[in-house]
């Protein structure tokens, strides 16, 4: 997967994701400039403060950042974290990998530096289609009912459940959409092998058997609270969109939909009675831009505009199986080996080339076909998936 | 008041309040092109389908409808039914009245051909600064607790709160208004001599004796399920915005609120749970362009472009009274007699110009004040309440 140029710039982001705060514009800066691997060998091969020809080797960023960034980027040890991860099955993902999720680059220089990630699903595919409900830690049972329903709803028409894990409506969130035998993603503001909190042990280790825990702090992080609002944008940027389901005022449910609007991503909220304190927050969120929601219908209305589309999966679960049956069967009409036209597939799925032409987008857009020249390919994910299908793996 | 001509026209449109269902847009038309009096005379003085020249008296109009509006006012008595409104302590409203809410003028070819009026205050200036809360007749203890709350909020701050006097909402919202000892009018399906339902004629006499009772049709009628319908675009018309509380799909309050949008009034609902089928009609229309409230706060920030200024009555309690103090200010300085130009009322006010003149327009906005030449003099509302409150009447 990785030649040794890469596993440098791998092991490089996993020492900088434990240097550097979460969110950081600074470090978000120099990587730009530099890449990792010349950041990080910049951060622990000069002086404090001044390089050998004299100058400031991070001019404009702190002295107190830069010496916290190299303190903690000299105690780092990417190979043992990336053992960790590894060890509990799962993977540390860069930008540039297959499964990176690119709408992440919309952070720009707050992008993360890499994600932690356990599970057994595709998350760039899963992240295509997906949606973020968020809301109070101490919900009424009003609001946790609300979650749950919401989250079944788009679980059964093939949606991807994101939330933080949290108590309250997170929790509810998830297992809304455990419960549709779903899928969901959790974003946690700590190490994916340090769930947080305790009492959703359990929970976490479902979602990350059954869907994706997801983390940009290398394991063994604790979660404080500036990584909790931070953590927010992350669930923002990954989702199409972001629901909010019961937040008072100055609720960090509300950063959340604040950045996903920045990012223009839709933003949701569910409202609830004029007398509940907990419903204050989302309904101040109502009265500016977002959009009142009611049921999973109307959240698909607004964020589903790529047709009934399901997120492909790794593992016990076939990608095709959530495929809407016109673009599964344009699928199955895609040969195995090489690109192949799109007046062939058209043929060999009987369908018209217009409507071939679109599914084949549609799939592409999904990650299941790829563009060689004239014609179209399997994608690598899409040919594992298929032999799994057929017995293989 | 009214010349001979004048009470002629008055007579005619009585008459004819009791031929024509409310919100006929072919006798608005008629109306329109031959004055009430010349509809009228034309509607009793031809024959059944066409006149002595051979040609149909009101072409274009159905031949059943005009032998409905023929057969009723053969049978009106205006004499009768305006003696009966002035009895009850009423009258009888026509345009070009000083009461008539010239707001109603909006309604093109369906404004009222009158408004049959009790209630000690004056229609037009209370019409200024009212609001619509509608909603379910069924209502929740929750809608019902919401609707009072918000009347009296809006009553304290001086608003009117106008409402259809039914059971529900409706009823919760007049006496949250009644509660604050503020403003309300009734707008009725049904003639104001016989209020409907009985279940509230306890209620719609205390409104009588300390707001406004209103409706478009003559004493003694019934109201009918159309007429409920219509009544509902006189509510939207009169007032500066409508508030939905409570209002399942396909409500009649929704009716009111969409009359509203398209006369250009503010709309708006009162969010409730999503589990609950009284609210899911109200979130309906706040998906749409109606802007969520929750508390007489949002509505005031909504509706009230003009200040704090206050409505003024008639009766007992004095306008001024309810005046922003630098309005009641720049009132106090305005001469009993006599046009006045601004300078010289700054001058006696003591403030600067642009600041006097920018009240004296509230004030006329109001019916307090009225322009003469290039001055300013008091109007004759502003007079008998002026007198009242130095001891007169």
């Amino acid at each position: 997967m990785t030649g040794p140029t890469a596993m440098d710039e791998r092991r490089a982001r996993a020492a900088l994701s434990r240097a550097v705060e979460p969110g950081d514009e600074h470090a978000g800066r120099w990587l730009r400039r530099y890449g990792a691997t010349g950041f990080l060998d910049r951060l622990l091969h000069t002086a404090d403060s001044v390089d050998i020809s004299g100058d400031e080797p991070f001019p404009g960023t702190g002295r107190r950042r830069v010496a916290s960034w190299r303190l903690r980027a000299t105690a780092a040890d990417p190979d043992r974290d990336l053992d960790t991860i590894r060890e509990l099955g799962g993977r540390f993902l860069v930008p540039g990998d297959t499964e990176w999720p690119r709408q992440l680059d919309d952070l720009g220089d707050t992008r993360p530096l890499g994600l932690w990630v356990r599970g057994p699903a595709d998350l760039r595919t899963w992240a295509l289609r997906s949606v973020a409900l968020v809301g109070a830690r101490a919900c009424t049972p009003y609001g946790a009912h609300t979650a749950a329903d919401l989250a079944t709803g788009l679980a059964r028409q093939g949606w991807v459940v994101v939330s933080g894990a949290a108590y309250g409506i997170d929790g509810a969130a998830h297992r809304g959409a455990l419960a549709a035998a779903g899928a969901t993603v959790a974003v946690l503001a700590c190490g994916v092998d340090t769930p947080y909190p305790r009492g959703h042990d359990q929970l976490i280790r479902r979602i990350a058997e059954q869907g994706l825990v997801v983390g940009e702090l290398p394991p063994d992080s604790h979660p404080t609270a500036s990584r909790f609002i931070l953590r927010n944008r992350l669930i923002a940027a990954l989702t199409r969109g972001t629901v909010v389901i019961e937040a008072q005022h100055r609720s960090g449910s509300l950063v959340t939909a604040r950045a996903a609007a920045r990012l223009g991503r839709h933003t949701m909220g569910v409202p609830g009675p004029v007398t509940s304190a907990l419903s204050a927050g989302v309904h101040e969120l109502l009265r500016g831009d977002a959009t009142l929601v009611t049921d999973a219908e109307e959240v698909i209305e607004l964020v589903g505009d790529m047709g009934q589309l399901a997120p492909a999966r790794r593992g016990p679960v076939l990608p095709r199986d959530l495929l809407a049956p016109a673009a599964a069967h344009i699928l199955e009409a895609v040969p195995a080996r090489g690109p192949t036209p799109t007046t062939v597939i058209a043929r060999r799925a009987g369908t018209g080339p217009d409507d071939t032409l679109a599914r084949l987008y549609e799939l592409h857009s999904l990650g299941f076909v790829e563009r060689r020249g004239d014609g179209w390919q399997l994608t690598n994910t899409a040919t594992d998936a298929s032999n799994a299908r057929r017995g293989g793996t």
